[in-house]
């Protein structure tokens, strides 16, 4: 087999100027010739027959008015019952203009809900079944709901007033709020983040509908070129001309664990036999908790990742997953690789405890670290999906870097965890050579710089592992 | 056709090795629940082919130690790790040997626990799915599992100790309480009557295994004659020709509205073309609440029903399920449905708020009232099971007798509480004429007067409607 070493190559990276508005990241010229010691039996069998994986349901959904008719749809929008989005629902309406939800059209009505609490997932007209794990829904409250009265129209609107979109064929329902807390978490103790942030004061009610977007959904924070859409994506895989694509969730710094994980998956696929597989580095970007490290340091911590070479920006594309957090571990994981699957993406890697966090309550995980993958595996919807398990990456002390832990020599490896990587981060001391590349590992030490200590003098924490 | 039996996967996520693409979907063959209707064209499609309806996973399982083997199995349970069995996981041993549950065949392993909380389905080795929405888990504590230490057989016995089953090729696994009882009940609030009796003071682990019951379980309590096993049903309807079965689940005496529905169903089902629909009246049998009627006052009430000619004999089969009761609403009615299939039923009839009860805690009905049979009609794996949602019987004051209630003239339509039958009976009044059949009523007043006075003089209330 060929060295990986030439996968490892600095590219110069084509735009240093982070915040500028660009595409050029994501047009890096095609084709490497990569040398492969293919088994063409395995490959036969292993090849996708043609293009990328379907869409669930078979067709992206897209809910963007036409150009032609936006004019018209802000009008009617300013005639009919306005709906004020949060933030998050702001979000969520950009995940389902952009089809990542698909075949979803629109925020939940009761039937789609209650399959996603009962069954994470959703049968469709054809007798199919597509994974839905996570409900997309709208809340109102009771003086909305008696402003809607029986229109079977509502404008949902931003916090600016603006029109946003257009909400047709409604249905309210019933907000079943612990019930959906319940199903969903598989808790209901106090002090979910996504809970707190969106359910608790939310409204008693659900609207749902056929969703049309006016203008695609942007924030103006220079993070927008980033923010690839499925069918963008679809596009950007298909210039490069890939055979496979694996999808790597995150919402944290990449550690050289990560980046080894990444690397390792890509050398065992081109093993397979593929010949062109591109990695999906795909930092999620809508809501998260307030202890997480921010969207615009992350991406600036991924830049300095592909720009240090550690991964190869030739097979990478980075682009930001709009989607809002739930921390909702086995059951948000699916939500996570469904939506990828829409993106292109026929490899998801899943990781120890995927969308887990501390038990807000007792004093142990919220979830059973090993359930996210199981789950993951069996779930409906998901048969098309390969599941990549996440192989544990340690400190090599013997080698200085990370390497895959080797049982049989535990003594040689140094776990770093979470809290000792921030707390090696607050203090600006580095961590041990070959953990994190050194441009990666100075955003996270500006990160911390640049937060201004609370009145207790406490510094928020991230979980960047 | 080969032995399905043989397909249940003890762990059906292959994720140890380096998984292969695969364009395997899901392959359950499209049967979608039709509604009921006279339309003769429908009722060809509506047709079972032949015989009565396959039991989930193809063949009925059934988990009984040969008579020629029980000797030497006995002797064996003598020589490994004993497991006393609690009252409810008695009957569920009873519900697993019977093939209640089929395709199950034994307590479930991890990979079966977190396919039911999840997806309320388990997917079949040849990827077909079947409904499982109940965790069907025997709990043990952490005495119990180091006394197994490594042994790959526990034996099972009851409460004298007496050797009840052997369960081998075992799997300890964490029990994962609130998560267990958050995603059955979509709810933690203290108070559940099941999660009392037999989840918080149960151990830390579960233990899955393949379940052999040495002999069929009996209670000796002149009701075993009732506990007709799916296998026992399945002959008694073939006996009688059935070209359909019905199966009415309640754990109540049956007033005279109950038994418009049945015979009503009866009457469209003839009209529909089947020529000898059969009733399974189908009294659950386990543990159930306090204030439930008990089953052996059920049983008797039942009687009274068919020697008094309100449901015809030669068309109804009374049985026990043998179930114990969860009270968890619309997750519990996919059990209740599911079960009723393995027994050869094809239709299945969904009261309005079917397994549920009051929120133990707030001022409301725990569930929505019609989540039941929309979840119901909605479930994975239950798609060639017809359901027959419940229409509203009342009182009709112009009748004096229950009538299905019509909107046109509310006014003449008397709403006979649940709370207003128990008062009655207690006061040992008698109902509107034509509400309940004499004797049952009778045998309601019995139960009641039967009941010796708590101290405080309050008699325990039944939740007969």
């Amino acid at each position: 087999m060929a060295s990986m070493s030439t996968l490892f190559i600095k590219t110069p990276y084509p735009f240093h100027s982070f915040p500028k508005p660009s595409h050029t990241h994501f047009s890096t010229p095609l084709k490497l010739s990569i040398p492969l010691s293919t088994n063409k039996k395995t490959h036969q069998k292993l090849r996708i027959s043609s293009g990328l994986i379907d869409p669930d349901g078979g067709n992206l959904v897209e809910l963007f008015v036409r150009e032609s008719q936006r004019d018209e749809k802000k009008k009617e929008a300013t005639s009919i019952p306005r709906i004020k989005l949060s933030k998050i629902d702001l979000q969520w309406a950009h995940v389902l203009s952009e089809g990542w939800a698909s075949p979803l059209r629109g925020f939940m009505r009761e039937s789609e809900f209650l399959q996603t609490l009962h069954f994470n997932s959703l049968r469709l007209d054809d007798g199919s079944v597509v994974n839905m794990s996570v409900p997309i829904v709208l809340a109102i409250d009771d003086s909305q709901k008696n402003r809607i009265g029986e229109s079977k129209k509502v404008a949902l609107v931003d916090a600016g007033d603006n029109p946003i979109a257009i909400l047709s064929d409604i249905e309210i329902y019933k907000h079943p709020k612990e019930e959906r807390i319940a199903r969903t978490w598989g808790t209901t103790a106090p002090g979910l983040p996504y809970v707190d942030e969106a359910i608790t004061n939310a409204g008693n009610w659900l609207i749902g509908g056929d969703l049309e977007v006016i203008e695609p959904i942007k924030y103006h924070d220079g993070l927008d070129r980033f923010r690839l859409s499925p069918a963008e994506l679809r596009k950007e895989f298909t210039r490069r001309n890939a055979d496979a694509v694996f999808a790597f969730q995150l919402r944290n710094p990449v550690h050289n664990g990560h980046a080894l994980l990444m690397t390792d998956t890509r050398r065992r696929l081109l093993e397979m036999g593929y010949e062109n597989p591109i990695l999906l580095l795909h930092p999620l970007g809508g809501y998260t908790k307030a202890d997480d490290v921010p969207l615009n340091w992350r991406m600036k911590q991924h830049e300095k990742v592909l720009e240090d070479g550690v991964l190869d920006p030739e097979t990478t594309v980075v682009s930001i997953f709009p989607s809002p957090m739930h921390y909702a571990g086995p059951t948000e994981v699916q939500w996570h690789a469904k939506a990828r699957i829409n993106a292109g993406a026929n490899f998801y890697i899943v990781g120890r405890d995927p969308a887990g966090m501390g038990h807000p309550v007792e004093k142990r995980d919220l979830y059973n670290a090993d359930h996210g993958k199981k789950v993951l595996s069996m779930a409906p919807g998901l048969e098309r999906l390969n599941i990549l398990p996440f192989k544990v990456a340690a400190y090599d002390k013997t080698q200085n870097k990370m390497a895959f832990f080797d049982p049989s020599r535990p003594q040689d490896f140094l776990f770093i965890s979470g809290t000792k990587m921030r707390t090696l981060a607050k203090n600006r001391e580095n961590p041990p050579d070959g953990f994190m590349c050194p441009g990666g590992w100075k955003v996270l030490v500006d990160y911390y710089d640049s937060l201004v200590p609370a009145e207790n003098g406490k510094v928020p924490e991230a979980v960047p592992a």
